[in-house]
Protein backbone atom coordinates (compact mmCIF):
# COMPACT_ATOMS: atom_id res chain seq x y z
CA UNK A 1 0.00 0.00 0.00
CA UNK A 2 1.39 3.03 -1.08
CA UNK A 3 -0.02 4.74 2.39
CA UNK A 4 2.58 2.53 4.04
CA UNK A 5 5.65 3.47 2.09
CA UNK A 6 8.39 4.86 4.32
CA UNK A 7 11.69 6.12 2.74
CA UNK A 8 14.68 4.15 4.13
CA UNK A 9 16.67 6.25 6.29
CA UNK A 10 20.16 6.34 4.94
CA UNK A 11 18.48 7.71 1.34
CA UNK A 12 16.96 9.94 3.07
CA UNK A 13 19.53 11.40 4.28
CA UNK A 14 21.50 11.34 1.24
CA UNK A 15 19.01 12.76 -1.11
CA UNK A 16 16.38 15.19 -1.45
CA UNK A 17 12.89 15.32 -2.91
CA UNK A 18 12.34 16.31 -6.67
CA UNK A 19 8.56 14.37 -7.57
CA UNK A 20 6.08 11.63 -6.70
CA UNK A 21 5.12 9.85 -10.34
CA UNK A 22 2.68 7.78 -10.89
CA UNK A 23 4.64 5.20 -9.23
CA UNK A 24 7.69 6.33 -8.28
CA UNK A 25 8.96 8.99 -5.18
CA UNK A 26 12.35 10.46 -7.05
CA UNK A 27 14.84 12.12 -5.23
CA UNK A 28 18.02 13.68 -6.33
CA UNK A 29 21.60 12.16 -4.49
CA UNK A 30 23.18 14.90 -3.14
CA UNK A 31 26.27 14.06 -5.05
CA UNK A 32 28.10 17.00 -7.16
CA UNK A 33 30.32 14.15 -9.11
CA UNK A 34 26.89 12.65 -10.86
CA UNK A 35 23.67 14.01 -12.45
CA UNK A 36 22.36 11.18 -10.36
CA UNK A 37 18.53 10.38 -9.25
CA UNK A 38 16.44 7.36 -7.09
CA UNK A 39 13.71 6.23 -8.08
CA UNK A 40 11.79 4.49 -5.05
CA UNK A 41 8.13 2.66 -5.92
CA UNK A 42 5.91 3.56 -3.48
CA UNK A 43 5.33 -0.19 -2.39
CA UNK A 44 5.45 -1.01 1.23
CA UNK A 45 7.95 -3.54 1.63
CA UNK A 46 8.97 -3.74 -1.86
CA UNK A 47 13.05 -5.03 -1.99
CA UNK A 48 13.09 -7.08 -5.69
CA UNK A 49 12.53 -6.24 -9.04
CA UNK A 50 10.71 -9.68 -8.98
CA UNK A 51 7.89 -8.60 -6.38
CA UNK A 52 6.33 -5.91 -8.56
CA UNK A 53 3.37 -6.87 -10.47
CA UNK A 54 2.86 -6.42 -14.42
CA UNK A 55 1.41 -2.93 -14.29
CA UNK A 56 4.04 -1.61 -11.77
CA UNK A 57 6.67 -3.05 -13.97
CA UNK A 58 5.87 -1.38 -17.01
CA UNK A 59 5.48 1.93 -14.96
CA UNK A 60 8.61 1.69 -13.07
CA UNK A 61 10.51 1.25 -16.72
CA UNK A 62 8.67 4.06 -18.04
CA UNK A 63 9.62 6.30 -15.43
CA UNK A 64 13.03 5.60 -15.60
CA UNK A 65 12.97 6.06 -19.18
CA UNK A 66 11.18 9.52 -18.07
CA UNK A 67 13.79 10.49 -15.08
CA UNK A 68 16.91 9.64 -17.80
CA UNK A 69 15.30 12.29 -20.02
CA UNK A 70 14.83 14.78 -17.07
CA UNK A 71 18.31 14.25 -16.18
CA UNK A 72 19.58 15.70 -20.12
CA UNK A 73 17.67 18.54 -19.21
CA UNK A 74 19.93 19.58 -16.34
CA UNK A 75 23.35 17.97 -17.59
CA UNK A 76 25.22 17.10 -20.45
CA UNK A 77 26.65 13.48 -20.63
CA UNK A 78 27.73 10.19 -22.41
CA UNK A 79 25.85 7.63 -21.06
CA UNK A 80 22.88 6.69 -18.75
CA UNK A 81 23.55 4.23 -16.10
CA UNK A 82 20.45 2.24 -14.75
CA UNK A 83 21.15 0.05 -11.88
CA UNK A 84 18.53 -1.57 -8.82
CA UNK A 85 21.14 -2.97 -6.56
CA UNK A 86 19.89 -3.01 -2.46
CA UNK A 87 22.82 -4.80 -1.87
CA UNK A 88 23.28 -2.27 1.31
CA UNK A 89 20.07 -0.44 1.68
CA UNK A 90 17.12 -3.31 0.90
CA UNK A 91 14.34 -0.97 0.08
CA UNK A 92 14.06 -0.91 -3.44
CA UNK A 93 15.44 1.75 -5.53
CA UNK A 94 16.35 2.39 -9.00
CA UNK A 95 20.15 4.67 -9.81
CA UNK A 96 19.58 6.68 -13.30
CA UNK A 97 22.83 8.19 -13.75
CA UNK A 98 24.32 10.10 -16.15
CA UNK A 99 28.01 9.19 -17.06
CA UNK A 100 30.61 10.99 -18.73
CA UNK A 101 33.68 9.77 -20.33
CA UNK A 102 36.63 10.87 -17.81
CA UNK A 103 34.60 10.96 -14.56
CA UNK A 104 35.75 9.92 -11.28
CA UNK A 105 34.82 6.31 -11.88
CA UNK A 106 34.80 5.59 -15.40
CA UNK A 107 34.32 3.38 -17.08
CA UNK A 108 33.60 1.55 -13.76
CA UNK A 109 30.50 1.75 -11.87
CA UNK A 110 30.02 4.58 -9.24
CA UNK A 111 28.59 2.32 -6.56
CA UNK A 112 30.90 1.95 -3.42
CA UNK A 113 33.52 4.18 -4.94
CA UNK A 114 35.28 7.48 -3.87
CA UNK A 115 33.31 9.91 -1.28
CA UNK A 116 30.16 11.75 -1.93
CA UNK A 117 30.42 15.73 -3.16
CA UNK A 118 27.04 17.18 -1.65
CA UNK A 119 26.09 20.46 -4.11
CA UNK A 120 25.80 23.96 -2.60
CA UNK A 121 22.80 24.22 -1.38
CA UNK A 122 21.65 26.81 -3.76
CA UNK A 123 23.02 24.62 -6.60
CA UNK A 124 21.10 22.10 -5.64
CA UNK A 125 17.85 23.87 -5.03
CA UNK A 126 18.37 25.17 -8.85
CA UNK A 127 18.21 21.34 -10.31
CA UNK A 128 15.35 20.31 -7.81
CA UNK A 129 13.50 22.97 -9.73
CA UNK A 130 14.70 22.30 -13.09
CA UNK A 131 14.02 18.52 -12.60
CA UNK A 132 10.76 19.06 -10.82
CA UNK A 133 9.58 20.85 -13.79
CA UNK A 134 10.84 18.75 -16.10
CA UNK A 135 9.06 15.74 -14.54
CA UNK A 136 5.87 17.57 -14.00
CA UNK B 1 14.37 -3.60 -36.82
CA UNK B 2 14.71 -7.27 -35.37
CA UNK B 3 16.13 -8.85 -38.28
CA UNK B 4 19.33 -6.02 -37.76
CA UNK B 5 20.06 -6.92 -34.48
CA UNK B 6 24.00 -7.68 -34.32
CA UNK B 7 24.94 -9.16 -31.07
CA UNK B 8 28.08 -7.36 -29.95
CA UNK B 9 31.50 -9.37 -30.05
CA UNK B 10 32.44 -9.08 -26.91
CA UNK B 11 29.15 -10.29 -25.22
CA UNK B 12 29.17 -12.92 -27.81
CA UNK B 13 32.50 -13.68 -26.57
CA UNK B 14 31.45 -13.98 -22.65
CA UNK B 15 28.16 -15.68 -22.91
CA UNK B 16 25.91 -18.40 -24.31
CA UNK B 17 22.61 -18.04 -25.45
CA UNK B 18 19.71 -19.43 -23.45
CA UNK B 19 16.48 -18.21 -25.22
CA UNK B 20 14.72 -15.35 -27.22
CA UNK B 21 11.69 -14.15 -24.96
CA UNK B 22 9.48 -11.70 -27.04
CA UNK B 23 11.50 -8.44 -26.82
CA UNK B 24 15.45 -9.85 -25.69
CA UNK B 25 18.02 -12.45 -26.45
CA UNK B 26 18.56 -14.22 -23.37
CA UNK B 27 22.49 -15.05 -22.63
CA UNK B 28 23.93 -16.77 -19.58
CA UNK B 29 27.04 -15.04 -18.65
CA UNK B 30 30.28 -17.60 -18.40
CA UNK B 31 31.30 -16.52 -15.26
CA UNK B 32 30.57 -19.11 -12.20
CA UNK B 33 31.11 -16.72 -9.62
CA UNK B 34 27.67 -15.48 -9.84
CA UNK B 35 24.45 -16.58 -11.62
CA UNK B 36 24.09 -13.70 -13.93
CA UNK B 37 21.96 -13.21 -17.05
CA UNK B 38 22.31 -10.74 -19.82
CA UNK B 39 19.45 -9.58 -21.54
CA UNK B 40 19.53 -7.69 -24.96
CA UNK B 41 16.56 -6.07 -26.29
CA UNK B 42 16.81 -6.68 -30.49
CA UNK B 43 16.59 -3.39 -31.58
CA UNK B 44 19.19 -2.55 -33.93
CA UNK B 45 21.10 0.09 -32.99
CA UNK B 46 19.79 0.26 -29.38
CA UNK B 47 22.20 2.01 -26.51
CA UNK B 48 19.86 3.39 -24.07
CA UNK B 49 16.97 3.08 -21.66
CA UNK B 50 15.54 6.20 -23.13
CA UNK B 51 15.43 5.20 -27.01
CA UNK B 52 13.27 2.50 -26.22
CA UNK B 53 9.41 3.35 -26.90
CA UNK B 54 6.29 2.49 -24.23
CA UNK B 55 5.63 -0.75 -25.08
CA UNK B 56 9.34 -2.14 -25.27
CA UNK B 57 10.28 -0.62 -21.83
CA UNK B 58 7.20 -2.38 -20.48
CA UNK B 59 8.46 -5.63 -22.06
CA UNK B 60 11.95 -4.97 -20.68
CA UNK B 61 10.57 -4.56 -17.10
CA UNK B 62 8.93 -7.81 -17.39
CA UNK B 63 11.39 -9.88 -19.10
CA UNK B 64 13.86 -8.48 -16.43
CA UNK B 65 11.31 -9.98 -13.59
CA UNK B 66 10.50 -13.08 -15.79
CA UNK B 67 14.46 -13.62 -16.37
CA UNK B 68 15.20 -13.21 -12.26
CA UNK B 69 12.76 -15.75 -11.71
CA UNK B 70 14.50 -18.30 -14.21
CA UNK B 71 17.76 -17.31 -11.67
CA UNK B 72 16.02 -18.65 -8.64
CA UNK B 73 15.63 -21.56 -10.80
CA UNK B 74 19.29 -22.49 -10.93
CA UNK B 75 20.72 -20.53 -7.64
CA UNK B 76 20.20 -19.42 -4.27
CA UNK B 77 21.12 -16.00 -3.61
CA UNK B 78 20.17 -13.33 -0.77
CA UNK B 79 19.44 -10.53 -3.55
CA UNK B 80 18.44 -9.72 -7.26
CA UNK B 81 21.12 -6.74 -9.08
CA UNK B 82 19.38 -5.20 -11.96
CA UNK B 83 21.90 -2.53 -14.33
CA UNK B 84 22.06 -1.52 -17.73
CA UNK B 85 25.12 0.34 -17.67
CA UNK B 86 26.98 0.50 -21.09
CA UNK B 87 30.07 1.82 -20.51
CA UNK B 88 32.49 -0.24 -22.21
CA UNK B 89 29.77 -2.10 -24.33
CA UNK B 90 27.69 0.06 -25.73
CA UNK B 91 24.68 -2.03 -27.01
CA UNK B 92 22.05 -2.33 -24.67
CA UNK B 93 22.15 -4.97 -22.21
CA UNK B 94 20.79 -5.61 -19.02
CA UNK B 95 22.16 -7.42 -15.96
CA UNK B 96 20.04 -9.78 -14.00
CA UNK B 97 22.79 -11.13 -11.23
CA UNK B 98 22.07 -13.06 -8.18
CA UNK B 99 24.05 -11.84 -5.47
CA UNK B 100 24.93 -13.79 -1.92
CA UNK B 101 26.14 -12.20 1.08
CA UNK B 102 29.78 -12.75 1.13
CA UNK B 103 30.45 -13.37 -2.36
CA UNK B 104 33.62 -11.76 -4.26
CA UNK B 105 32.25 -8.35 -4.53
CA UNK B 106 29.83 -7.99 -1.86
CA UNK B 107 28.32 -5.57 -1.30
CA UNK B 108 29.65 -4.09 -4.13
CA UNK B 109 28.69 -4.38 -7.83
CA UNK B 110 30.27 -6.87 -9.45
CA UNK B 111 30.95 -5.33 -12.62
CA UNK B 112 35.19 -4.39 -13.62
CA UNK B 113 35.87 -6.39 -10.39
CA UNK B 114 38.44 -9.90 -10.76
CA UNK B 115 38.34 -12.00 -13.29
CA UNK B 116 35.71 -14.12 -15.00
CA UNK B 117 35.78 -17.79 -13.87
CA UNK B 118 34.14 -19.65 -16.55
CA UNK B 119 31.98 -22.93 -15.83
CA UNK B 120 33.26 -26.33 -16.59
CA UNK B 121 31.35 -27.08 -20.23
CA UNK B 122 28.74 -29.60 -18.88
CA UNK B 123 27.70 -27.65 -16.02
CA UNK B 124 27.04 -24.40 -18.30
CA UNK B 125 25.41 -26.77 -20.47
CA UNK B 126 22.59 -27.81 -17.55
CA UNK B 127 22.57 -24.38 -16.68
CA UNK B 128 21.37 -23.25 -19.88
CA UNK B 129 19.23 -26.41 -20.31
CA UNK B 130 17.64 -25.76 -16.54
CA UNK B 131 17.14 -21.94 -17.76
CA UNK B 132 15.73 -22.24 -21.16
CA UNK B 133 13.12 -24.77 -19.89
CA UNK B 134 12.07 -22.18 -17.40
CA UNK B 135 12.15 -19.11 -19.63
CA UNK B 136 10.00 -21.44 -22.18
Amino acid sequence: MADDFILAERIAADSVAVADLVLCHVRLMDDSRYPWLLLLPRRAGLEEWTALNAADLAQLSLEIAQTGAALQTIAVFDKLNVASLGNIVRQMHVHVVGRTIGDESWPDPIWGRGARIPYAPAERDRLVGLLGASLA
